[in-house]
């Protein structure tokens, strides 16, 4: 009448407490699943053996979590801006987007991409409501011997000077404002027109946001702009330009920068190429390749 | 006008991944918090490093979390029965309850204790609807030497026959129901009458329930009687005695069992004796010697 199949098994022991409980996993559960679940048990019971919590501090550890799961809904994602501040995200997408060396590195995706965005000509203007400081943005698509791609789509995305998305503010910004995609020319080439973006910080009213506050942490992501770059044959990267001269630049709450990421934003108070590019003197302008891998 | 402390931190790269991460807390932070943040940080990115977790794998934890916080309210909390199935309640319960060799052996306090209830004289009923099969059970409380402790309490609460506890069946059973608090008396004995308990599945509806299947385990608790003795100048502690005999003593869903904590029932066929304890015949008895530490 018992399904029980682990009389061998010895009962819980503080000092045998992760072999035992992994050992209940059944032989012909998916090997991924017990795989995952082993690990996770064998990593999480050391932590709560070097840190010995007291049943207070179990209990404020359950309370954690249940308030991060109330504070998630459709809008707002509270154990993925978890995952972003303890680096988990970005540890996720290094493993799975390691790249040889002179390949463009990757980070986060972020929530704020959109899809079915218009299609530009090079030199278009993503910005639609003529605010901010303007930028122009170029650069080469390449693969890693230097050979330009012709025909690579670039979906960039970009907050405002106030640093807000347009789906962050329906109301104040056009729908699509500072989102486009661009096609490199056959040498591999693209530019476009925009502003210079703002830093902005995650969202910290939950639970999340009080706990880097607590570690005397800022909730801010440096100011940059956000690049998906895909062409025929070649791995596609999901990655950001960002602002060296921002303030937060070192100190991204989410841990996204890498060196490789810095843009050189330049200022430029150049009339006569203002006019030619269609842009307001002074103005701002960067320049960034981009590097695929072969598929 | 930065509050950038961080211009020495490296950016985030896969190998320093925790370092980074960690460093970010402000060295005038609440110690203990940045003790535990420092450590959860390393495990939680040692387990990520040993998975390698596709994005899509990533995504399906970060779905499991918040499925598991929705699920939780007032009177379901999944996050507890996710600790308590992954041995960590039982871990964290062990760390804070060490007892010296021969002292009752503490397990989870669970969620079904109810302050408050009737205090009962030696040899009280504390089953309040007449249904199952009639249980004597008796003890002494002594100090770890073997002298009685006189005027401990003994709170003593168990599921039904059917596995229900009163509080998860108001229309039912009458308040209070198997329920009560005794005291031993000048020898260190107490004694009662109550039923047999049966073991009983915890809540599988949830996130949690659906894990543990994937699993191959099942959501079973071993029927047990639960303990909670307390004495002036001696540590309490919080029990179960266990029923060797249930199917599934070696596989409590929560790992509660210990060894330590194996009741002797003992099936009675003896009209006189049933007639002198006040329970009908046949009944069940269990002797269970309860040993506190002093404070």
């Amino acid at each position: 009448m018992t399904t029980d199949r682990s009389h061998e098994i010895p009962y819980f022991s503080e000092a045998e407490s992760a072999e035992v409980v992994a050992s209940r996993t059944a032989p012909d559960a998916d090997a991924r699943l017990a795989k995952v679940y082993a690990a996770l048990v064998r990593h999480l019971h050391a932590f709560i053996k070097e840190v010995e919590p007291t049943q207070d501090e179990w209990t404020r550890g359950i309370e954690f979590l249940t308030e991060t799961g109330h504070m998630s809904n459709d809008w707002r994602q509270e154990f993925i801006l978890l995952s972003d501040t303890l680096g988990v995200s970005m540890l996720v997408d290094a493993i799975n987007n390691r790249k040889p060396t002179g390949a463009t590195e990757s980070t986060v995706l972020g929530p704020f991409h959109v899809a079915g965005v218009p299609e530009y000509e090079n030199g278009g203007n993503i910005c639609l409501d003529g605010k901010g400081e303007p930028l122009v943005m170029s650069g080469t698509v390449t693969d890693p011997d230097g050979t330009p791609i012709a025909g690579a789509k670039l979906d960039i995305w970009t907050a405002n000077d106030e640093g807000f998305y347009d789906v962050q503010q329906k109301d104040v910004q056009p729908e699509h404002n500072l989102r486009g995609i661009f096609t490199t020319d056959e040498n591999g080439h693209y530019w476009l027109r925009a502003i210079k973006p703002r830093w902005y910080p995650v969202p910290d009213d939950g639970p999340v946001g009080k706990l880097i506050r607590a570690l005397g942490r800022h909730p801010n992501r440096p100011a940059h702009i956000h690049i998906i770059a895909a062409a025929e044959g070649h791995e596609s990267v999901t990655t950001h330009v960002f602002d060296p001269d921002c303030p937060w630049i070192h100190s991204d709450a989410v841990f996204g920068v890498k060196e490789s990421l810095l843009g050189d934003f330049k200022h430029v108070d150049d009339a006569a190429r203002a006019a030619e590019l269609g842009v307001a003197n002074p103005f701002w302008e960067v320049v960034y390749d981009v590097v695929l891998t072969r598929a």
